[in-house]
């Protein structure tokens, strides 16, 4: 057997790693050399398959034989972590952590309860609620929706978006009642024809959300946990633009409320890892936008203010405590991101 | 008067610089410390304004007082060249060339006629058709491609866009005509309301194009002119993924009717500099969809491949011949965009 015994590499791997490079060369950095780190992808040609020592190519998380391959991967290269980077792959993952524990590789995956109250936007806003916290009101139905508007607990512009979706695919606003039926209509025939459909399917009566727009701030948390679940710290980034859903630029701040929304959060989750969380601030009231159990959009504003989570993740699974300075970014510095070209 | 004489500094000018900070990038190595790359853009935070060596925030180029501060800055710093990297600017600029040739300043810019055939996707269409090019069949009402769907020349899908849209902005698809009407009428509220209201105003009643939709290979052509507008070369990107309206990854191509199709479009257009063209060949007949009179998305994919345009158009101002390898991008590189963070 591969890469077993006292001196077993320390290997990582990153399940779904898109256009992450960047999350490859912070984990080979934090390896210095240790191990590889290994990348998978549906598509070969990705950033992240490029930039990974060793790229797999793996049929999408909802097809048969997905797991079958993962495991695979993993019996012949014995990584030691494993992180998903794409929402549906880490609801189908959550459901298999002891095999891959088996293995001797830990999945740092939340529980699969958790990871699918984050991939249904809707049941988001019910766990914000019943813990007590804030969240945009949502609605299912145009009907319902409509009501709410007349009884004044929300007004127009609304927010349309998939229940289910990733990124802003899909995302709208509707400014008075016809546009809110036909947004809504227009919706419900685009899910029905894309990819993000076989994650609806389970739900396709009620595959849209309604919801009140916010407005105020946006701000990105990430919450740390150490690989047990526990709550370590909550690193926050005020955004400051946004494309095709990703932030663009960020700063990294302090701030007690947002701060203490990520502890409860994290201890609420008991996530192993990182949990990506958008928050608005509406009337000095923080707002649960979406939670994402992964490696998300901000951590690498976090990573470049002096943060190193990757670092922090080996140590904890090798029983060592991590640097503290790993677990801090420096209030103030202020990230933006830049386009640039590899060649294959 | 600052900049003057035979000791004259070669600054270079990007207006709108946006997020291309690669093109302040390969304009600086091209001038080599023999001048500034200077940038404008209306809003501060961009990587193009931190990457450049001085940058100017200017107001919107439909607001008042815009030219009157551009060409402030050009009396202040005398670039030698001047480009522009949006399409609206482009429009206005391309009608005040005379007042920065006056100040020593050339507008890399085409004729304003031909930029506002450019900026007008129906124009566009116009134009190839008349110059014996294919185009989609493209149509301004509902009931025109209604009656094109029932007498067979085009079938559904078909694609709706803003005429004067830029990027992806608003391009949708519909698959019946209840659907079409439906997006037609959304489209129009949303121009209503969006920034490009101010470029589809004049025409607000012809405002959205209904296209017949085209299947095959797409490919980014950069058509090639020297400042006089004759035509030098032209360089192919075959691409292979999209997001956001841009091209995320591309293979550099050498290919005969492609060619002749960007020297047909150079020989007509007489643009000085750069002709971003996007085409799709469908049925092995290319068509065009979109023009750019300036540096557009498929640009870095021939650089990273071995052209030097900036090089060259620096050569061509200096009235000197540029390196023949600066104009050639090598057959078979290929190239994906990848993001990276900087710190401002």
């Amino acid at each position: 057997m591969k890469n077993t015994g006292p001196d077993r590499e320390f290997h990582v791997i990153l399940c779904s790693v898109g256009r992450r490079s960047y999350l490859v060369r912070y984990f080979r950095e934090a390896l210095s050399g240790r191990g590889k780190v290994l990348a998978t992808n549906c598509v070969p040609d990705a950033p992240g398959m490029i930039a990974a020592d060793q790229a797999f190519l793996v049929p999408p998380a909802y097809e048969k034989g997905f797991v079958e391959r993962l495991l695979d991967i993993c019996q012949q290269h014995r990584p030691r972590l494993l992180f998903s980077l794409h929402d549906l792959e880490i609801s189908v993952l959550s459901r298999h952590t002891e095999a891959f524990k088996r293995l001797g590789t830990f999945p740092v995956l939340a529980s699969h309860g958790f990871c699918d109250t984050c991939m249904d936007k809707f049941a988001t806003v019910g766990f914000a609620e019943e813990h007590g916290l804030h969240a945009g009101k949502t609605y299912l139905s145009v009907e319902d929706a409509r009501a709410a508007i007349r009884e004044k607990i929300i007004s127009y512009p609304v927010v349309l978006k998939p229940r289910y979706g990733f990124g802003s695919i899909g995302l709208c606003e509707a400014h008075d009642e016809r546009e809110m039926e036909m947004r809504f209509d227009l919706l419900r025939l685009e899910i029905a024809r894309t990819t993000i459909a076989m994650a609806n399917a389970k739900n396709e009566k009620k595959a849209i959300l309604i919801q009140e727009k916010l407005r105020g701030t946006e701000y990105g948390l990430d919450v740390i946990n150490d690989l047990r679940g526990d709550f370590v710290t909550c690193l926050i980034e005020r955004k400051q633009g946004m494309r095709s859903g990703e932030t663009d630029a960020a700063e990294i701040v302090e701030d007690e409320k947002l701060f203490a929304l990520g502890k409860k959060l994290g201890e609420i989750a008991q996530h192993p890892g990182v949990l990506d969380v958008d928050v608005i601030v509406q009337d000095n009231i923080p707002h649960v936008l979406e939670m994402n159990p992964r490696f998300g959009g901000h951590y690498p504003f976090a990573h470049m203010a002096g943060a190193d989570i990757p670092s922090a993740l080996i140590a904890w699974a090798e029983g060592r405590q991590p640097e503290p300075s790993w677990l801090r970014a420096v209030p103030g510095i202020r990230c933006f991101k830049d386009i640039s070209l590899i060649i294959t």
